[in-house]
């Protein structure tokens, strides 16, 4: 039996993909800039066993089987990888050998954040390792096809998502930007928001925004290829401040949109909103951008923002958004900060008069991821199967 | 002593008014388009007094006095007018004579419904009243720079502001499109949203759109002249269906700009967005477009509805925004319904369904307001008169 165990990390989008020119093999209307996150806070983590005797294609997601051959998206990555393995003469495993496959999250989907992109990622990197073939754009191609942001997570760093123009979408790849030592104090906190309601389904709004707003097209075709050579110019000359700019500056277009669709598709809530308002009085009181937010298509915001700034964008979040469960690690996850809650954190006067702050009720905040900037997919050692005699381990 | 007394209506837009082509002449970038309401329930009241002794213009609002010479906006009408009369010939009142102000508002500030179009509309049809010109297009570019949108409050029924195209604004005037009679039938309800964000103020709002939205000129030059012909001819047909879908489009594609605008503007709150939710589902369910909301700078919704589909809409509104105050006349302001909040009340089975209701938090609401179409401003007779010997009244 052959078996390989690989992890994947979260990207989060820069300038965001919203719209398919072509859903079924999922080819974007626009290009799209993305930062990999660091795999150690969050990743997929997907485990491929393959051998003579499987009766048939089996998959088990967070311990659960889920369909595999009436997943098209599925079938799509397993038959795209093996006709790579084809055209590269890849035979370390028989290509008609069923597989077994397994896949967790180390995150919480309730948190809202894209598990699929990494998933994907992680099967297509997996599938990649298995067969022996090498890790290029045609590869993300193949990801592409399982889910639109997940060719994006087969790098690390800074990675950009072509549209391409051709219409079997063979020119639609991800390629590296800068890879992440080239701006290594890249940090970000995922800020959890509490929230209950039901929101559009990603696929369905960006179905319904291509279809219905009467501004999509021109964000596509004029503002984004004009915004995606801004932002590489920022990445690669690392100037936070036009990076920020641009950053937030897409993400609220992102919104725009998806409210320009009809029905409107709403995904940032009240207090999404606020922690706009508080990262732009933030930035006001410090007199720089300091801190960038993005919000994909739920309540959550990411906050960019350089390491030697993370303690006092903590300190001035708390002030701003009181929790109880400060201090605690299942309040601030991931990345450790010291002091982080102390009171005596010394905060400049200007972000500690209360005139910066609304007024805000507490505990609004689940918790804090603090990550950063990461490396793309790797294989693990055989001791971090999730299989074992092709059949899932059942705890972790 | 010259006296005149007048009213004037709210208007609230359909197709929206946002950004300026020139900030002093208030100029707008795109044509707009509303209806009139019934100043029953809403208007602004206004009392103009001149007399050869008067020392100085004066002006009180809501009981207050304000500064007059200083206010650019409020003597640009003043100086409008009586430009206006000179070139009638009119010699009713002395223009040398000084004026006394005084104007009032009949419903509540709080409520955040725009005060401004109503006020400034009949403070200039008071003053062609007493300087005894006629009320024409002219007079609406005069009413134009007081607040833009007041001068779409002098006509009623539906009204269009052309946007104009020459540089001193003389072409920059309101027409009606139809007058109230020929959709007698229209009504609005006004639900009134408890809201305490500080909002960016509109006339900042427009400014930071226009030079920072990337998608603002492309609504301007190409969204909004196809939607006014659109929206113009369902108005003249009497097509509801046309005008609820085109009315809601526009509604949400000026909240996306204001989104798109950096830092963004964020009008609308969870509750709004709620409401709109509502106003879909509630449709779906009917089988047709009964309902359109529209919302302007704040969070509360104006949703037109045909007077025939007012009391159903009402008891489904009562059954997704579940209201302790319900019923009573604080709660349901303007035109009753009968037996609105009884027990008795029948709604289709679709429409009491609990599936085609979110679940929402009691009270969100502070009160609703009913009302409809309506006619321009008007003359009232002097025992109106919120002036004494040139003085305020002390009480209303």
């Amino acid at each position: 039996m052959h078996t390989v165990t690989c992890i994947a990390p979260v990207n989060i989008a820069l300038i965001k993909y919203w719209g398919k020119r072509n859903e079924e093999l999922i080819l974007p209307i626009n290009d799209s800039i993305s930062m990999t996150l660091n795999a150690n806070e969050m990743c997929a983590k997907t485990t491929i066993s393959s051998w003579e005797t499987f009766k048939a294609n089996r998959m088990w997601l967070n311990g659960e089987e889920v369909t595999f051959e009436e997943n098209a998206r599925l079938m799509r990555c397993l038959d795209g990888v093996r006709r790579l393995a084809v055209a590269n003469g890849a035979l370390k495993v028989p290509l008609n050998w069923k597989v077994h496959i397994a896949s967790r999250n180390n995150f919480p989907t309730a948190a809202g954040l894209a598990s699929s992109a990494a998933g994907y990622a992680c099967l297509v990197y997996t599938l990649a390792r298995l067969y022996g073939i090498p890790i290029n754009e045609e590869l993300t191609a193949v990801a592409r096809q399982g889910s639109g942001s997940a060719c994006r997570s087969l790098y690390g760093g800074f990675v950009r998502w072509h549209s391409g123009v051709l219409d079997d979408g063979s020119d639609s790849v991800a390629k590296q930007v800068v890879s992440p030592d080239h701006w290594p104090n890249m940090h970000i906190l995922i800020l959890v928001v509490n929230d209950a309601r039901k929101k559009t389904p990603s696929t369905k709004g960006m179905q319904r925004a291509v279809t219905t707003s009467a501004l999509i097209q021109h964000r596509a075709k004029v503002v984004v290829p004009r915004r995606t050579e801004e932002l590489t110019e920022a990445i690669q000359l690392r100037d936070f401040n036009s990076f920020a700019e641009i950053t937030m500056k897409d993400s609220n277009q992102f919104h725009a949109i998806a409210l320009d669709t009809y029905p409107p598709c709403v995904y940032m809530n009240d207090v999404s909103h606020s922690i706009v308002n508080f990262v732009h009085a933030y930035n006001e009181a410090v007199g720089s951008l300091q801190a960038a937010y993005t919000f994909d298509a739920g309540p959550n915001a990411c906050l960019y923002v350089l390491e030697e700034n993370v303690p006092q964008l903590l300190a001035a979040i708390q002030l701003a958004f009181p929790n109880d469960l400060v201090p605690s690690v299942e309040y601030l996850r991931g990345i450790q900060v010291p002091n982080f809650g102390s009171q005596n954190e010394k905060l400049p006067s200007k972000l500690s008069d209360a005139d910066f702050l609304e007024k805000r009720s507490k505990n609004v905040l689940k918790y804090i991821i603090h990550t950063k900037i990461g490396n793309g997919p790797s294989q693990l050692s055989d001791d971090n199967s999730l299989l074992v005699d092709g059949l899932p381990v059942s705890s972790l």
